[in-house]
């Protein structure tokens, strides 16, 4: 049984300080619980609620409809909800290449790139301290699972780029065409926040810009942030 | 001032069924407003509360915080809102590229499909019927303004795919690599959903199929269906 005690902490998950106070996070949906578990990533609880048929390989407490919308951080929830332990904060490690991302505040931007990274083959991601967090529900569910792969890395970002030893590119409309521009094995790919770019004081760190022009006659006047990285994170693997 | 009645009939907007009826539309925020107005669609309404401090090109109706909430399709209104009239349906025109779209369901993935296809200078995008509708307020606001350029035709998407004389391309795992692909000046880009896939019914519409491979040591499941449409648009205008 779910006692309001409980559901009242689990429900707090949905705020990042309480997620950091208890070193918890929120997973929903059959596939993205069961990427974590398959991932390693231990479940403390598992709920469902009477429409979940049984398809995730762990033990579910059944919870009543009502709890189940308390607990969902989703006008509609899926059904399946977990509260996982956080993992150990991992160390940095700049073999392959690494995606940065200053102050992307949109959490399904996050979780896609995180999404992209995974399929791409990048297994850590540095972010700013004020880019969305990573275990924010909508995150983990527009990372569809790949969350429980791609190491998120909170922190200072200008010092861990001047310090990282690393190329680093950044998207910008006075880039080289990057289609032209000749990759490296390993580097760091910057993106900035579509409505403030990258920040004044991390310029200084970027070594090239890149850039995906837009057709001639075309009259945007920007792509999301999501489709940019994940365009130039196509680009840099071939 | 707003009266009730108005209120009540331009909450209705948020619903399908009474956009279709009313013919009529809801977008959110300067920006995306703006966009509209530029292009030339007629806004009957505009409204804005005591946080909008006059940017757009047309006079607009102050209301309340609380109208607005309820004007609003999000939890967090931008605070300018206007109500569109909705186009004259655009005949299909095949000289460039189409993006087709097989069961779209996510607004953000619609609208984020639009945007890029405006910025790669593709001007339509045929869906199927059960597609998402590019009006909900959510698509309107995820292709920022671009809705206002890109023709969103909805129809018979076999039928339409077989009368349009175009080479079909479908993204597909077992599809040839993209970067590879001599892609023609004009043809066809289906994508089917994340879910499902291509529906079988269109499998005999199909004439190559292409694939987004991911990297040799990757464990995700798949791309975004807005991300992969994305890729593939940005390597077929190389």
């Amino acid at each position: 049984m779910l006692t309001s005690k409980e559901l009242k902490r689990f429900k707090k998950l949905h705020q990042k300080k309480h997620r950091i106070l208890e070193q918890l996070f929120i997973a929903e949906g059959v596939k993205v619980v069961e990427e974590f578990i398959v991932e390693g990533f231990k479940p403390i609880n598992v709920f469902a609620d009477h429409t979940y048929e049984g398809k995730v390989s762990t033990s579910v407490y059944r919870v009543g409809s009502k709890q189940m919308e308390q607990l969902s951080a989703f006008k509609k929830s899926p059904g399946l909800l977990a509260v996982f332990e956080m993992p150990i904060k991992k160390k940095l490690n700049f073999n392959g290449w690494t995606v940065a991302l200053d102050s992307i505040n949109d959490p399904g931007n996050l979780g896609t790139i995180i999404r992209t990274c995974d399929w791409f083959g990048i297994d850590q991601i540095l972010c700013s301290s004020d880019t969305v967090d990573c275990y924010n529900p909508k995150v983990v569910q527009a990372s569809m699972g790949s969350l429980a792969r791609v190491n998120c890395y909170y922190g200072d970002l200008g010092l861990e780029l001047k310090s990282s030893g690393q190329v680093v590119y950044a998207a910008d409309v006075k880039g080289e065409y990057y289609h032209e521009v000749e990759w490296p094995v390993s580097g760091i790919l910057l993106m900035g926040s579509e409505s403030h770019g990258i920040s004044p004081s991390l310029k200084n760190t970027i070594h090239r810009f890149v850039h995906i022009p837009k057709s001639q006659n075309s009259r945007a006047e920007s792509l999301n942030v999501g489709v940019s990285a994940s365009i130039l994170l196509s680009a840099l693997q071939k």
